[in-house]
């Protein structure tokens, strides 16, 4: 296994406790039970916002802790969802009296474990699911859509809300209807290794991708050869219009992001086939995101989000955020 | 070969247009010949900074175009030298009437590329070979020792500094001294493709290194069987150390920077490694980054690099930038 590693099962504890001290002026990490917390903490009142879910997707979510996203992050294992203790000694640490928020991706898993979690604390607390993977109803560990890339972008925007001092309730429908307003799509050409696991999760000839992957290497829509980027664009994209449905002239955040094996040049590339092929369509892409921030270890790949944005969104997509993986304005 | 990709001929084109729609509020990208530039341009007379080199490293240089570092970017094809045309159409697009200053890895084809580029233009210039790689003397491409990743280092520094308005004497001297102050090496676990080639530029097998890797994929010092990360973290740093010679008590700027196909979650744990090992030794990580800065398409690795830290390298290292790869403090 090919990777910068000392004891397999000590690979969480040393990344996070390098990745505290990396970014010791923003964020602050626990250790047993593991979460990443804000470390100057917010002067006003706000719904403290919290996720987490199996590591390997870095820099989701830990590295989106910090001023307008959330305030704490509780990474599993390698794509293994966060045990319950973890997220009531988050929940204890960040609440600010105006209740919790967890934002959790929709695996089976992880909404077990944030439900057992939410049961363990006494701070009123709501749940935001995403399920922004249009590509395949229910599979190896979800039932219904999967989470993927879209969680940032209501990690972003929600996080926003709640710096304003909304309500429990107001950040909770908030961030559902950018749930709704986002769908996402992705395409493997290799697989990742799993540290514990010591060899590739699934096997890929050399001509041929996974279609509609998941973030953990789930099965897609198909396995194929490989196409052309605009091909790719062309399937992927018509697939997200297919279930936004969106208006003519319609803006859009649209969000390239790489799974962590495929150079930042060829996600470029994917983004100018996506613009393009969008504005084609009378769609305008007013925002944009290029990057590995919803990763698979080292899977070579990429997706595709797009979210339909209306004022609320775009402003708080716009506002100033303070995070190790994403900072503007600040 | 497993690309987000048209045709390879056109890959550069296409990936520099996504780049400059999807950072429009901060560059603009000029076609034929190719260069990256500020949209919005200093109001200050200010020495403008040009880099550039063969593309396949990204986001250096085009991602560090931007307020406190670069004024202009030359990319090549994938791991070759710009052309003359593109230096000289980036300076006389971007120069202040207070000098250019080139910077410029230390590879034998740029190092011609821009005396050639420099020799084209009226404006005064000067150039800082940045040659920080203290793995090997004389490579495959170099004479004398290769620049690597320390050249974001000299990027930020001397573009911190000549956003004060110093003149291009200053920058040139202090660019020279940012240099001198710092050393990387790094190691690959995996070749990278280069698009036109078509397959890996080397082979390593299931269980080897190639330790001290160059970032086109050189010859390092030696091939051998892959070490935990401590080892090669305790390798590394030694050679780096006996090359800059810190003082005890030395501060020092710790960048751990993945080759492109390593996971952020294994940066994060060298980074560990290596700020455990210098504190071992008296030495003070005052400063830090860790992500993919300076890549070598999808390969599968990374480097570190120490600089060593005056009171004027620290102040030029913490101040504002606002590019779309390097953001803080705006």
């Amino acid at each position: 296994m090919k990777k910068f590693v000392n004891e397999v099962e000590n690979i969480l504890t040393e990344s996070l406790t390098g990745f505290g001290k990396a970014h010791s002026d923003i964020i602050d990490v626990r250790l047993s039970p593991d979460f990443v917390f804000r470390k100057n903490k917010s002067q006003n009142d706000k719904v403290a916002l919290i996720s987490g879910g199996g590591s390997g997707h870095e820099p989701l979510h830990g590295g989106f802790v910090g001023y307008g996203m959330l305030d704490a992050a509780c990474p599993g294992q390698v794509f293994s969802a966060p045990t319950p203790d973890q997220m009531e000694a988050a929940a204890n640490e960040v609440h600010k009296n105006k209740g919790i928020l967890f934002i959790v991706k929709n695996y089976s898993g992880d909404i077990m474990n944030f439900e057992m979690g939410a049961d363990m604390i006494e701070h009123e607390n709501q749940t935001i699911i995403v399920n922004d993977d249009v590509a395949v109803e229910d599979s190896t560990f979800t039932t219904g859509r999967r989470g993927v890339a879209g969680t940032m972008i209501v990690e972003k925007t929600v996080g926003s809300l709640a710096e304003t001092g909304a309500s429990l309730e107001d950040c909770k429908i908030f961030g559902d209807h950018v749930n709704k307003m986002t769908a996402s799509m992705g395409v493997a050409f290799t697989s990742c290794t799993v540290p514990a696991a010591g060899k590739p999760t699934f096997e890929l000839s050399n001509d041929e991708m996974e279609f509609g992957v998941g973030i953990h290497g789930e099965p897609g829509r198909r396995r194929e050869k490989i196409k052309s980027a605009n091909q790719l664009t062309d399937e992927i994209l018509e697939t997200i219009l297919e279930d936004l449905k969106p208006d003519n002239n319609q803006e859009v955040l649209l969000h390239v992001n790489g799974f962590g094996g495929t150079p930042l040049m060829e996600l470029y590339l994917l983004f100018e086939c996506g613009q393009k092929l969008l504005e084609k369509k009378n769609i305008k892409v007013s925002r944009s995101l290029v990057g590995n921030y919803t990763t698979s270890l080292e899977m070579a790949g990429g997706s595709f989000t797009v979210t339909k944005l209306d004022a609320d969104i775009a402003k708080h997509w716009d506002s100033a955020v303070h995070t190790p993986a994403l900072r503007w304005k600040m």
